[in-house]
């Protein structure tokens, strides 16, 4: 396999979808679809959503998940929105473009992110072509990902944190909830989406779970060592912000090898899938070495 | 029938179940609740999901809309929420309380309302007693009417709206949007769990679009008129944030008059349910009538 060139073909299906499902409709409000689609198209990583059909297809060749796959990655896009307002982190700068409220203003910007959250539901309720018990079922793995005992509650306890040294269980809460949660929700969608067993979703959590952790290692290193201008951000934030993180909890040499460590338990949670689980294992080194 | 009886029994069924929807979880998270709960929980009116309760009631004796009238109503606290923030409405005052983030600091109040939306479809789709075909028909109405073509598309208009004379047209497109589609959703929703038929829908439909209207000229009509200890919160906003109104088009004496013609198309709407529609007739009166 040609890891490259089959991650590209999954990134342009999402691309593609994303922009059916946010076509503007010329009507008074068309004004909020510019704001969604500014931050939605604007070039992301998409690793929440090619996660989704990857998973899918260890179980089925259908597309199923797409729908899902893209009302995820409007909910990680919303939550991005929101984390960059002034009365939250204040960010400028985001993949090297201005923020949405820089461009848009900030009462824009929150509407924008409420409507991708919204909107996520009606293009998972609406395109889902699951039977209806599986679509409830996906749709409510979103909600509960999204909320408060998840991506919100990670932000809520991220806010407390701030400005003072937190220990590694609260650390790993957080995390667990803030990046975790969507992660654990994409190979859920897929397998889902793949009608797989819970022993599959049980080993796929499994992988995710560990997945997410290596995720926000990285995160923690690349704000450490990593090349502003590959990232579009500033470095050093973490520092600035006094933040607790896996580096100033291990230091930088012991977060490298935490970050293979937990890679490697990634794809150990793989072994039962075999070949086809080749995407998923050269994604995850690929995480692994990325600098973005 | 006792009116003000059977409306507070209604309310008391809403309150209890939002309090039981929304209780908080001992975890690092759990000052999210605080917040959501304090907009939640402080004695909103309860339209929309008593609205709900009602039509179900049309067709039949469960009481099976009671997640989705909850959900509903955690939207509609949601915007509230929102819309108040320093950088939409910039509101210190709602329902005689301080307003959100006035307690809680932005930061929080941007959470507590996505976590509001968010949690409110979880409770939608994890508590439903409907079939999942009717369920997932339930959730969609519930985003459809709070996205873009529905709450957040009539939020967009009135923002660009703001310090300009706007046409009738434009007016009444706004208030459809941002008011009227989370009434129309009551109905539907109300409608869906109690089996109702689609012409029954387009019935309820009508009933509510009327309603709508006379909602919103009755707000109109209260900013000019009203008293500030009962509302809690200031009148003359409108006119000091120059906003058109139907009181602004038409004035005070002949927006009175469209009060009355539009509460009485509402009822008109339910006469095919005879007697059955006692309890929805004597709410749009008091619609009419009210002073908050």
């Amino acid at each position: 396999m040609n890891f490259n060139a089959e991650f590209r073909r999954k990134i342009d299906i999402v691309d593609k979808a994303l922009d059916f499902f946010t076509k503007p409709i010329d009507n008074e409000q068309s004004a909020i679809y510019e704001a969604m689609r500014y931050s939605l198209l604007s070039g992301g990583k998409r690793i929440r959503p090619v996660m989704v059909l990857a998973c899918e297809e260890l179980f089925s060749n259908e597309e199923n998940s797409l729908p899902f796959a893209c009302a995820l990655e409007m909910i990680h896009t919303y939550s991005l929105i929101h984390d960059d307002l002034p009365c939250m982190d204040n960010d400028d700068l985001r993949r090297g473009k201005p923020t949405n409220h820089i461009v848009y203003g900030e009462a824009m910007a929150v509407l924008a992110g409420d409507a991708l959250l919204t909107n996520a539901f009606s293009v998972a309720l609406k395109h889902s072509k699951l039977a209806p018990k599986q679509t409830l079922n996906a749709a409510l793995t979103l909600s509960n990902a999204a909320g408060t005992e998840g991506m919100i509650g990670g932000q809520v306890i991220d806010m407390a944190s701030e400005g003072r040294r937190i220990d590694e269980k609260t650390l790993r809460t957080m995390h667990l909830c803030k990046t975790g949660a969507l992660i654990i929700a994409a190979v859920r969608l897929g397998a889902i989406a793949g009608g797989a067993s819970l022993d599959d979703i049980s080993r796929l959590e499994d992988f995710a779970h560990n997945l997410g952790i290596a995720f926000q290692i990285k995160d923690d290193i690349l704000d450490v060592e990593g090349n502003e201008a590959l990232l579009g951000k500033k470095t050093g934030m973490d520092k600035e912000n006094q933040k607790t993180t896996f580096v100033t909890l291990y230091g930088l040499e012991k977060s490298k090898e935490l970050l293979n460590e937990y890679t490697e338990k990634a794809k150990e949670a793989l072994t039962f899938y075999g070949d086809k689980a080749e995407f998923l294992i050269k994604l995850s080194d690929y995480l692994l070495k990325r600098e973005v």
